[in-house]
C-alpha cells in the first residue's frame, strides 16, 4: 500500500486526537474489541506468559538449526504446545531440508603478533584443509572495492571485506553489509583468494561473530567462508594498520549431510462462518545453530501463537480461521515457506492476509500494508485501531516477510507489524541469541498489535481483494 | 584515611564553591599546576594518545596470562614503550610466575533437553579425564548454601553455585560472589562432588563467562572448576526448575606447566631534589587468557604512564622520583607484587605513595587515603585539587590496590582514585575485554586524576609519614 501523505496525516491526527470513546458510533464496536484484545494482551500475567513459550522453546529445543536434533525437537515442541493451548487441526506439514553442520572453528592471526581471533563459518561454507588454511590477508573496505579488484589480485589471499554496519530502528543497515555475506566469498574466489572472512553483518561491538547463510556462484572455486566479531574485525584491521603483512589461520570442519525431514507446523482457531478462509500469521520454528534462538525466532513464535489465544479468548470466535504458521527452516533457504506455498497452492486465494513476525521482540512502531487499491480504507482503519499502542503508517507497501515471500504467486494481501529492530543486529544470529534478551513487556505489545489484526482480518465481511502484483 | 563528615562537607563546598581563581593565595601554585595537568590530559589529542597504548599493547601482545608467549611480549612491549616515551631507569626485574594453560574446552547440558553451555575453566582448575566428566547437577543458590550441605550430599554431582551478582558502582558486588570462585571446588569435593560450576562473578547477560583464579585447599581431592556464562547459568537453572534430574558434560583440557620467567617493568621520571624517595605509580601488565585485557588492565597500564608523562612535560620536575611500575602476574597470584616488595625491601621506606589503577577505564569518582594522622590535611587539600574532575571524598582507608598489598610491611602511604565501575563487570575476565570498549574520554579523566596526585605527592615538602598498621 502506497499511503498518501494526507493519508498518514489524518491517520496521526485521529491516533493522537482520538479517545476511542470518541471514535464515530459506526465503529464503536472494532475499537472496543481492539480496546479489549489489547489490554488482556498487555496484563503483566499475559506478557510473562508470552515469554514463558520464548523460554520453553530456547530451552527445549535449544539452537535448532534445520535438520539438527534440535530442529526435530522444536517440531515436537510446537505441535504439543499447540494442542496443549488449544489450537485445532494441529499438524506437521513434512519439509524436506538442507542440513549442514558447523563443527569445530578456530582462527588466529599468525603474524606480525599472533592472538585468537572469534570466528564463525557462514552458513554453508566448505571446510578447511585439516589444519586449517593460512594465507595472507587482503583487506578491502567493502564489496564494491573487492569487485573493483583487478583479476588474480587476491590470488592466495584471505579476503578480507571490513565494512562497518550502521545501526537503524528499522535495520536498513543490514541490506548494505549482507552482500558481502551472500555473495563475497566467490567474488573473492574469482580474483584467486583462497579464503574469505567478513567483519560481521552486526551493530554492537560484543565479541560475537554473526553467522548466516552464504552461497557459492556456480562454476567458481568454493573456498572457506567466515564471519569476524566486531571487536576480532577490529584487531585484524588495526594489524594490517600497522603496515606489516598480517597472515592468519582459518580453520573450519564444517560439513554438508544429506537432505533431513523438517516440518511446518501449524495451528488454527477455526473461524465461525467461513472457516476455509484463512488468515495467516507466521513465524519461523528454526533457528541459527550458535545461539538458542530466542530472538530469532522464539519471539516470533510466541507473539503470533499468543496473538491467536487472544483472538481465540474473545466471546465470539471470528468469521474466519486464523492460522498460525510456524515454518521450517527460514534461515537456511526459506524451505517452508516454499513448501507452504506449494502444498497449498489450490487454497491461496483463500488466504484473505497474512503477516509475519521475525524481528525479534522490539516494539511494533510502523504498520504498512499491501492490498487491493480498494481495500485501502479499511487498511488506513486497521491502522487507527492499531495506533493506541504506538504505531504509525509507513509509506511503503509491506514486504510480508522472508517465509511470506513465495505467497507472491496467490497474490495473497500482506500486513508488516514492523518491530524496532535497534538492538536486533547486536544479538542477530550470535550464541548470545538467549531468553535473558526477551523483554516481557514489549513481546506485548506485539502480542496486541498481532492479535488485533488477526481478529480485524479474520472479522472483516468482504476482505482485502488480491495484492496488486510487482 | 577516616575523614569526618565535616571534612567531606567541607571539601564538597570548596569543591561547589571555590573557583580556583577564588582560591586562598598560599595555594595558589598548585592549584594552578593541577589545573594545568588536567588541561593538557584532558585534550582530545592526549586522550587519543593514552588510548593508542591500550589499543597497542592489546594488539602486540594480546592475551597475556603470566607465563604465556604474550606475556613475554608484553614485557618487550612495556619496555620498548617506556624507552620509546622518555622514562629513565627503564627496566625489567624479573619475576617468576605460574604457568598453566587452559586448553580446548567445553560444556554441555546432555538431559533432558541437550544443548551447549558457554563455560570456561576457572584459573588453576585442573583437567577433567579425557571426553570429559559426565554427572548430575546439584544446584545451590549460594556457597553458604554449599557449605550448609551435608558431608556427602552431593556424592557423584557436579555441583553448581548459581549466586547473581549486583551491578554497583563500587564493583561491590564482587565479594558476594567470588568467594565461591576461590573456595567452592574444594567445598564442593570435600561433599562428595567430582566437578564445580559457578554462575560468573558478573554483571550484564552475555554470553561471555568470566574466568578467575580459583584455589584447591591442601589434602581435598582437586575437582575440575568452571564457570558458566550468565544466559548459561539461566539455561542451567531452567532446566533444573523443571523437576527431572540435569546431567551435563565437563570437559577441560587446562595443564599446569613449569614455573616460567616474566618481569616487572619499570620506567621513572626522576625527582629534581630527592630522586631516592619514590612516588609509585602501579598497574598490572598480565591480563587473563580469554580477553586481550584492553580494561584490564590495559587501561590501568595507559593511565599510569600517561600520567607520569604528563607531570614530566611540566616545566619543572618534581621533588621526588615518579615510578611507574607494571606489574608481572596480578591475575594468577600477585607474583609481581610480591616480588617487587621483596626486591625493594630495603627502599620501601622511601616510598612516599602508592596508588594503582586496576579497574578498567571508567571515570575516578572517589578518594581515598591512608596516610600518617598528621598528614591528613595535606590529603584533604590534595582532595581539593582533585574535586574539579568530579572526584569526592570517601570514608574508608585506601585500600591501594592488589599488587601494593605487599608494600604494607613499610607501611607504604596509600592513595586509592576509585573508577567508577558499573559496567567494569560486564567484561571482566571474558574474550569481550577488547580496545573498542575504551573510552577515551574516561581514560583522560584517569589520566588527570593521577597525574595531579603524583605531581603533588611528588611534589610536597615533607611527604605523609607512614600509613598507620593494621
Amino acid at each position: 500500500m502506497k499511503t498518501t501523505v494526507a493519508t498518514v496525516s489524518l491517520l496521526t491526527l485521529l491516533a493522537v486526537a482520538c479517545k476511542p470513546s470518541e471514535a464515530p458510533p459506526e465503529a464503536a464496536a472494532d475499537v472496543a474489541i481492539a480496546q479489549q484484545l489489547a489490554a488482556a494482551a498487555l496484563t503483566e500475567a499475559a506478557a510473562q506468559e508470552a515469554a514463558e513459550l520464548v523460554r520453553s522453546l530456547s530451552l527445549v529445543a535449544g539452537p535448532r538449526l534445520a535438520g539438527s536434533a534440535g530442529d526435530a525437537r522444536a517440531v515436537a515442541w510446537a505441535e504439543a504446545k499447540l494442542r496443549e493451548l488449544g489450537f485445532e487441526n494441529v499438524r506437521a506439514e513434512p519439509v524436506t531440508v538442507p542440513h549442514w553442520e558447523r563443527g569445530a572453528e578456530s582462527g588466529e592471526i599468525l603474524t606480525p603478533y599472533p592472538q585468537p581471533l572469534h570466528l564463525t563459518a557462514l552458513g554453508g561454507s566448505v571446510a578447511t584443509p585439516p589444519g586449517g588454511l593460512v594465507a595472507e590477508v587482503l583487506r578491502v573496505a567493502s564489496l564494491d572495492e573487492l569487485l573493483a579488484l583487478p583479476a588474480d589480485a587476491a590470488r592466495g589471499r584471505i579476503v578480507f571485506v571490513d565494512r562497518v554496519m550502521e545501526r537503524k530502528r528499522d535495520g536498513s543497515g543490514y541490506g548494505p553489509v549482507v552482500a558481502a555475506r551472500g555473495r563475497g566469498a566467490s567474488e573473492a574466489a574469482k580474483r584467486g583468494a583462497v579464503g574469505f572472512v567478513m567483519r560481521s553483518a552486526a551493530t554492537g561491538n560484543h565479541r560475537f561473530p554473526h553467522t548466516g547463510a552464504m552461497r557459492y556462484e556456480e562454476g567458481v572455486p568454493k573456498i572457506p567462508a567466515a564471519a569476524l566479531a566486531v571487536p576480532d574485525a577490529d584487531l585484524l584491521a588495526d594489524a594490517i594498520a600497522l603496515g606489516k603483512p598480517v597472515s592468519m589461520r582459518l580453520t573450519l570442519e564444517t560439513r554438508w549431510l544429506p537432505d533431513a525431514m523438517s516440518a511446518n507446523v501449524i495451528g488454527e482457531i477455526r473461524g465461525r462462518e467461513r472457516p476455509d478462509e484463512i488468515v495467516l500469521l507466521g513465524a519461523h520454528l528454526d533457528s541459527w545453530d550458535l545461539g538458542t534462538g530466542a530472538l530469532d525466532d522464539g519471539a516470533g513464535v510466541a507473539i503470533v501463537i499468543s496473538a491467536a489465544r487472544q483472538v481465540a479468548a474473545l466471546p465470539q470466535r471470528p468469521r474466519r480461521t486464523i492460522r498460525v504458521v510456524l515454518f521450517a527452516n527460514e534461515e537456511f533457504g526459506l524451505s517452508g515457506g516454499r513448501e507452504y506455498a506449494r502444498v497449498h497452492a489450490d487454497e491461496l486465494d483463500r488466504h484473505v492476509l497474512a503477516t509475519e513476525a521475525d524481528f525479534g521482540d522490539g516494539k511494533v512502531w510502523r504498520f504498512e500494508s499491501k492490498v487491493a487499491p480498494e481495500a485501502l480504507a479499511k487498511m488506513d482503519r486497521l491502522a487507527t485501531l492499531l495506533a493506541p499502542l504506538g504505531i504509525t503508517v509507513g509509506s511503503d507497501p509491506a514486504g510480508g516477510g522472508a517465509d511470506l515471500g513465495p505467497l507472491a504467486v496467490g497474490r495473497v494481501p500482506l500486513v508488516d507489524l514492523s518491530q524496532d529492530g535497534t538492538t536486533y543486529f547486536d544479538y542477530h544470529h550470535t550464541a548470545d541469541d538467549t531468553f535473558d534478551k526477551i523483554d516481557p513487556a514489549s513481546l506485548a505489545q506485539n502480542v496486541a498489535a498481532y492479535a488485533i489484526t488477526a481478529w480485524f482480518a479474520a472479522e472483516d465481511p468482504e476482505g482485502f481483494g488480491r495484492a496488486p502484483g510487482e
